[in-house]
């Protein structure tokens, strides 16, 4: 999608050749204008593929989320980084090793949030080593249910994520694809 | 707002007398209508404050405080609840307690985000104690700017927070105000 490309080539700012700053309008500070055409291209294109809800991780992919569970009309669940004390013992978890930020965490939901026959659209901010998705769907396949697509604000394809991804056989949409980032500049793929 | 006292009525679960569980519709599953709902009325509250910038604390806010920015036409920023690598060294930090998960947290946010002379509407779930919005109200201060207003979706009145928020000046405005639980039901407080 040209607006988000257009929109990381503009604000966006390559830290080093493995870590892309969005902070100014995806992640810490957010553009909800922004956010809103994430979720409509979402919806645009997994529409027609039976989706009965989305879901996220806390906390950078509940923007966009959001607004693609709002587009749809569905019900939007949100994986937990860590096990709540509330719903301890009624929760499906698994552990994500997570190495842009080199730590490991407990993807947690609560079973009654994922109920069986359910086809998830699975919406996060980046795609790096694809560890939150292929964790989520080693819950939601256990839960019964299955990944119906997958969809990504912004991809590094020099990183295995999308190759792990589409092995286990999901449908992976990205909003921008970057392809290397260098002190020069920020290179994309066309989606 | 009854809309949000009808919702916590039908779908909200008292687990004890301190705790309230609204984690089917707000802070695990999400329903993003309703969340669209109390964007409208926060927007609606607090229209003609001069609000120029929404801010909220990760990750249960995010959802509502997407919608009010996203209605108000604002830029909404998110609290950090630790220091990320990557804005170390550029970041106001503050240590929040919540008494509700018993941890102690820094709040964190980059400075470029919290310029001078804003004019700030804090959103939040849940206010109690009042911590995390006193935290954020001494991180704004000490960037040069203000809390125009503070929105929370759910009120505990039997907990000290809008009492400790006032004491500062605030203008609270809560969608749904919790006056008492147990397992006969919740009783509620006239916003």
């Amino acid at each position: 999608m040209r607006f988000m490309t257009e929109r990381i080539a503009r604000d966006g700012r390559a830290l080093d050749e493995q870590v892309l700053l969005v902070d100014s309008f995806l992640n810490h500070q957010i553009d909800m204008e922004l956010m809103k055409q994430c979720g409509s291209a979402f919806a645009q294109h997994f529409k027609g593929k039976g989706i009965t809800r989305v879901m996220t991780v806390e906390s950078s992919g509940i923007a966009p989320a959001a607004m693609t569970a709002l587009e749809m009309g569905l019900p939007l669940v949100v994986f937990k980084k860590k096990t709540s004390r509330i719903t301890n013992g009624t929760v499906y978890q698994t552990v994500v090793q997570s190495f842009t930020k080199n730590v490991r965490y407990e993807l947690t939901v609560a079973k009654r949030f994922l109920p069986e026959g359910e086809k998830i659209l699975f919406i996060d901010d980046f795609l790096a080593m694809g560890e939150a998705a292929i964790g989520a769907g080693r819950i939601i396949r256990e839960a019964g249910s299955e990944i119906a697509g997958i969809g990504i604000v912004i991809e590094k394809t020099f990183q295995p994520g999308r190759k792990r991804l589409e092995a286990e056989g999901y449908d992976v949409f990205s909003l921008a694809r970057v392809q290397s980032m260098s002190a020069d500049g920020i290179a994309f793929v066309e989606p």
